[in-house]
């Protein structure tokens, strides 16, 4: 049975400040109605008899996950939690030992969730030859057709064939330079090196024992120490920590006599900065491509994006990425996007938070903006999913006034229970117990001004969570 | 006595999107503590003897002049009101009758609000020539000594001198070509077109009325017919109307034989424009500008400036003015910046409203933020200065929750008047009759959350004002 295996650890730093640490590119709408996620979960579906998919992610993404999977109406084959990343090698190796639980014959497909495929019927036809050759026991790596002589990617360089479907891997290569990548394209006998990747997961924990198998030990003693939390498979933290940090590459398809490639020309794109997700978008006449309010004048060769309510005017500017979102705003020439890691280390090393998370914050029960602070208050917009409910909670320096815009919202403060219909409001005094639920089957909006000394996040008491967060 | 006339009634669409039509850029601290409006009248105070200023503004700054004035604590020599714009010749023909209703020697020195000087002492002595021909009956103009060939300016070729003060003027020109503007700054007789002038009111009204009678004639009759609105002169709206529109440099001084200029060289600059702005702003070593958070990587020669609360990072740009505020955020070249008017075109032509006001709006009384806004509410931050009120006011269409959280809100609504405390909050239901007033020394800081099916600022019956606005 063939497994869809999506590696979702990625953080995504360079598409800051859209791509941020609790929520990364992966999970966002870049190109469409559906996450970069979503995305690699339809595509994989749409091969024939293939199983609900396996997601490896970070603790910190498991409800974006579930919510992301359950939005497009997809059972989830398993979401195995990464307590720390370890690169590519121990991730596969705790999806082919989750496979392998239930299927002893699991095929497993592996597929970064942040790359953009737009021919899935070429990919689709590359899997079923990839399918073929794990059959026989080749670990296949697929290889993509370059059709530019990209420095940004590692090459695969083929060897003999192997029947009609691909061929022997003979050797991996680094980011070549401009001259050598020159030189890969016209000799034809390299492609772009992927990171999907298609073999029998018996045969990949194999190979592992024998050319890496510290890894192997480490991912097998995480998982056979795994509780099921909710839908999550939380492995062993301490035992998956001890595991060697590697790629698939180096720990095993560098190593084993059994890789192959199976090249593939699909309008593949790992949308790795703002440059190449601007290059593989619709743009307009002036090869600007703008989303949201923008006012463009004179303005060529450029990424525009402005946020919700917000403007973005350009005049007179060529080649520019500007990406505008609530709290943070990005202008970069389009050449020199790969140093908005540059920004991001700063932001870390300044102690800040717009590299973690958005204004508006994701949680299992929905969401909360700040829409705006001043001294000793805070007001949030606060939305709560239909069945969902805040934990049961309390603060010791902060009072919260709530009025509810829309739906219903059973409120708990201390005592009493009570509904809050649409423009009525109620006090929870600073200290008490409280909790916001929502029994009805639209979502609650209301806002929040809190008032006290401090209003940190972390000013909070859980008492009772039916995310298992208390 | 020296009368001096600050010219207010600027609309500065070039330094969109921080100028804005209900807040133009002379009321703008762009400098420093003090908005230009501020500098003016300050530098205006330090000339000996003088007396207190007279601002001439549109009806719709009337509250932020007077408001700037009182920041500063000076004393106002009146706020004449123009109904409508019609250039400087009639502006000063208001004001120069204004000075003469009390002082019939009354000497003028014409300022426009939104210039900056950095060398007031040389300001200062070029006022003191001036006033020695203004006494000699000459209508003076200050001449900048031209530092390099600048294409923006009118120039003025100086005539037959006239003892040491200055220069009779032998002619006006239009903004020059590149070679021409060259060679005048060679030439060494020319001086940039300031737009400040000295003069007697007396001999201004008297030169009018000879060169541009039907002015001279509106102003008479919008001057006898004004009344005193508060603080404000308001004139006979009609009657002003009536006025042809023209620049006192074409009315007045390009035709009567008595024009004189003062060359000075005081360090002027007339903020025309982002670039202008950067040009005479304190800058980096990298030769950037930056204001509020900004972080720069491998950034040159830019301005960026950064909205409260939110983060600009830049990198590997050049040359560029961003200008970030909560709305509305622009990006361009700083050699196209003259352009940005093509951007405030664009949203006057499809009737917008970001080139009209900020999202935080100035009122008499205090301000509004609107920080939030979604399906049926909106959010908005208020502030209440010390002893102001609102209006006496109802809404058909909405119901509002208040909630104070800084200082204590006497609350009108309906039949009953009670004190709002910090943390506590009230309900404004629809149809209400109601009003919000600040009687202590703090200010008031509330949260108004509006809920209804329309929550425009049109949606407001005013039943009583303090401001006269009902």
């Amino acid at each position: 049975m063939l497994h869809p295996v999506v590696l979702s650890g990625g953080s995504g730093t360079r598409l800051w400040p859209l791509s941020r640490q609790d929520r990364p590119k992966q999970f966002l709408a870049l190109m469409g109605e559906h996450s970069l996620y979503q995305e690699t979960v339809l595509r994989a579906l749409g091969i024939p008899d293939v199983q609900p998919p396996i997601t490896v992610c970070s603790d910190a993404h498991r409800f974006t996950v579930g919510e992301q999977l359950q939005a497009i109406g997809v059972g989830s084959g398993g979401i195995v939690l990464e307590p720390v990343a370890r690169n590519t090698a121990p991730a596969i190796a705790l999806a082919a030992l989750h496979a392998v639980a239930t299927d002893p014959d699991a095929v497993l497909l592996v597929m970064p969730a942040d790359h953009l495929i737009e021919d899935e019927a070429a990919f689709r036809a590359a899997v079923e030859h990839a399918v073929e050759l794990a059959e026989k026991d080749w670990l296949v790596a697929f290889g993509i057709t370059p059709d530019y002589a990209e420095t940004g990617y590692g090459y695969i360089r083929r060897g003999e064939p192997l029947g009609d479907d691909g061929f022997r891997i003979e050797r991996f290569v680094e980011k070549p330079g401009r001259a050598t990548a020159e030189q890969y394209l016209a000799d034809g006998g390299y492609s772009w090196n992927s990171g999907m990747f298609l073999f029998s997961a018996r045969r990949y924990l194999e190979e592992l024992g024998i050319h890496a198998p510290a890894i192997l030990q480490a991912a097998q003693e995480a998982y056979a120490g795994a509780g099921a939390d909710l839908d999550f498979i939380r492995v062993d933290a301490e035992a998956f920590a001890a595991s060697p940090s590697d790629s698939i590459d180096y720990a095993v398809l560098e190593k084993t006599e059994r890789a192959a490639v199976v090249p593939v020309s699909c309008g593949w794109s790992d949308i790795g900065s703002w440059s190449s997700l601007w290059s593989v978008a619709e743009r307009d006449e002036a090869d600007n491509r703008t989303e949201g309010d923008v006012i463009a004048v004179d303005t060529r060769g450029s990424f525009v994006r402005a946020a919700e309510h917000r403007l973005v005017a350009t005049v007179g500017v060529d080649d520019l990425v500007i990406i505008d979102t609530p709290d943070a705003t990005l202008v970069a020439r389009k050449d020199r996007v790969q140093d908005v890691k540059a920004v991001v280390d700063r932001l870390k090393a300044d102690g800040r938070t717009e590299h973690l998370s958005h204004r508006k914050v994701h949680r299992p029960w929905g969401s909360y903006d700040s829409i705006g602070v001043g001294p000793r208050f805070q007001v949030k917009r606060i939305t709560v999913k239909p069945g969902a409910a805040l934990s049961l909670q309390k603060h010791h320096k902060r009072a919260e006034h709530w009025i509810v815009v829309s739906g219903v919202a059973e409120v708990t403060c201390d005592d009493r229970v009570f509904d809050l219909h649409e423009n009525e409001s109620t006090f929870i005094p600073l200290g008490s117990v409280h909790r916001l639920r929502n029994r009805g089957t639209a979502p609650v909006e209301l806002i929040e001004v809190q008032s006290g000394s401090y209003l940190g996040e972390d000013d909070i008491v859980r008492l009772e969570d039916v995310y298992g967060r208390s």
